[in-house]
């Protein structure tokens, strides 16, 4: 049998806590039998709910903090007050101490990257982290990165990302080389972004032996699935993101509306529900739920915080995935590999320097 | 009987040419009888076809041009060869000496933009203009700007954009004082971008009459409508544009798909087909097509290049409106009384000092 994968949960983060947490971990855990938990949290709370689960209650371990981040703290005040003794500063410092292989919360953002960073550093040759999202498109999914871990990137962390991004897609979906492809606009003349261009011209020198770089991309080469790996700094990521699930939500409410208005419509609804059930599943926001922060001395997923158990079930499949595909491992070898080429054409120019 | 509204047309530009601009140029011809042409485009092209339209060739005076620009021109190339001469020039020309009131063209975005920068020049107190989208929403419409006129926009530009789209959104949704939000994201620590945050508060102490400043939205706010104008910097406005239309033609993909699927799904699509066609109509991007060029002395407007003689016609209602509703003087009575009271802001401070 393989090895058992052991996660560790932040169960105080998200809009609802426990409630959520616990039920989504048993549910994990029946899709994926070796996950063993480190569940932190505080007793009072998560003690007399786990014991409604007995399997999960099995497979884990609880560790009582007793501090939580609430979900409206800022960065700085949840690492003044949350370090060291939270929920969620203890489920990220078991990836660092390495009882844990990964760490899941649906915490604030701000807060949980922070933390993150904190505890386990940025990798060696990476100045940045990045959020990456699972992206669905119409030919099935993609990676999009950087989400909103920070603003702005110049061109060094633009080709780190798509390293990055590069090794979570080959984790994910299995593809050998996935296809690269930086953000970008359309018009012509302010084509684009100078640091995009540079990493452009970069990517296309280097060849790296992991990942295939198409070029520019569009906005609407997203949901095309145009490429594996869609590659930004974090506004406008986020901002594509966000727009994104706002017009889904936005043409859901347009066709049930549709659907609602005349008696035709609604007989046309009942005869056609399976197919209806098939479309709400395919724009299930629970499906792909995680944005995983790439860049750092183990791995973080975050979950969203409005989520049910279904959804954060959805995040530790994730988290999951990303550990039995060896994610770090694969990070590691393409980074060494990228700056082993990188200073061997250094020392390649040089010596024609001379 | 009210004035009529002369618009000018490149009808050279567009993927498909005069055939397109023409029978658009009828179709809202018939809903604006009071519209007047000036048709600028080849005559061995335009001639021919103009006498299928005789309605249209009633109300149009036709100019020939012997150049027309590509659609894949470079913005600094169209401006070596088309300026002066080329249908696109023309058009324009004909707002800035007042021949016509407005201009339209499906051409190239950059090399129209560069034209009318180049003709037409900014507004006094303008350093640049804005390309305004029409998005539609939730409630209805909201007006997003800039979507692609120049990357990056420091705090000035964005109160700059945020007058100008709040002039069009009077114009356009006859609202006595629309509301305003400046797009940036969520995470806490970088909320946001440095510059956003500086247009804020200074959109908050202005005061302007002319909107209702409502703080930060995020990208998801854009499809529910939470203001009716948004205003951001061009990388982001365009690829949040873009993401969305991608967004909706994926969305759109998995529902013809789910239709298809079964005898049952085929049968419900057949009840339901008005509210399919409802909701088709509402998603269709020809309905809300026309980017409107704003902070120059005189409006352009962009069509789609790909559009078919409907989805022009309605960039042309978009024209007329913009002028029958006074847009250019609304801009430029917003910005003598920005400028007024934050001279008066900046005298009462100077006073203060003393």
């Amino acid at each position: 049998m393989a090895k058992t994968i052991t996660i560790s949960l932040d169960v105080m983060g998200g809009d609802h806590g426990a409630e959520v947490v616990l039920p989504g971990a048993e549910i994990a855990l029946v899709r994926h039998p070796d996950i063993r938990y480190i569940l932190f949290g505080n007793e009072k709370v998560v003690l007399p709910l786990l014991d409604k689960y007995p399997k999960l209650k099995q497979a884990s371990t609880f560790q009582h903090c007793e501090v939580a981040i609430a979900m409206d703290s800022k960065p700085s005040q949840a690492l003044r007050q949350g370090r060291w003794k939270s929920s969620m500063w203890r489920s990220i410092e078991a990836v660092k101490t390495g009882e844990a292989s990964v760490a899941v919360s649906a915490g604030n953002t701000g807060a949980l990257m922070a933390m993150s960073k904190f505890c386990l550093r940025t990798m060696a040759n990476i100045e940045r982290p990045a959020i990456a999202a699972i992206w669905p498109t119409a030919r099935g999914e993609s990676i999009v990165l950087d989400v909103g871990a920070t603003i702005g990137a110049d061109a060094q962390q633009l080709i780190d990302f798509a390293i990055l991004g590069g090794a979570m897609a080959r984790a994910l979906f299995g593809i050998k080389k996935p296809t690269v492809g930086l953000l970008n606009i359309g018009v012509e003349e302010v084509k684009g972004l100078e640091e995009v261009r540079t990493a452009g011209r970069l990517l296309r020198e280097t060849q790296l032996r992991s990942l295939k770089y198409e070029g520019f991309v569009e906005g609407d080469d997203i949901g095309r699935g145009a490429v594996d790996v869609v590659v930004t700094e974090g506004f406008a990521g986020n901002i594509a993101l966000k727009t994104a699930e706002g017009t889904a939500k936005q043409i859901g409410g347009y066709l049930r509306a549709a659907m609602n208005r005349t008696l035709m419509s609604k007989i046309g609804y009942l005869f056609a529900k399976s197919a209806f059930d098939r479309l709400r599943e395919k724009m299930d926001p629970r499906k792909v739920n995680g944005g995983v922060f790439l860049g750092l001395n183990g791995i973080v997923i975050k979950s969203h915080g409005g989520t049910d158990a279904e959804g954060y079930a959805s995040a530790i499949d994730l988290a999951y995935d990303m550990v039995r595909n060896e994610l770090t491992q694969k990070i590691a070898q393409d980074l060494v590999h990228y700056h082993r080429s990188s200073f061997a054409d250094e020392a390649e120019k040089s010596e024609g320097d001379l």
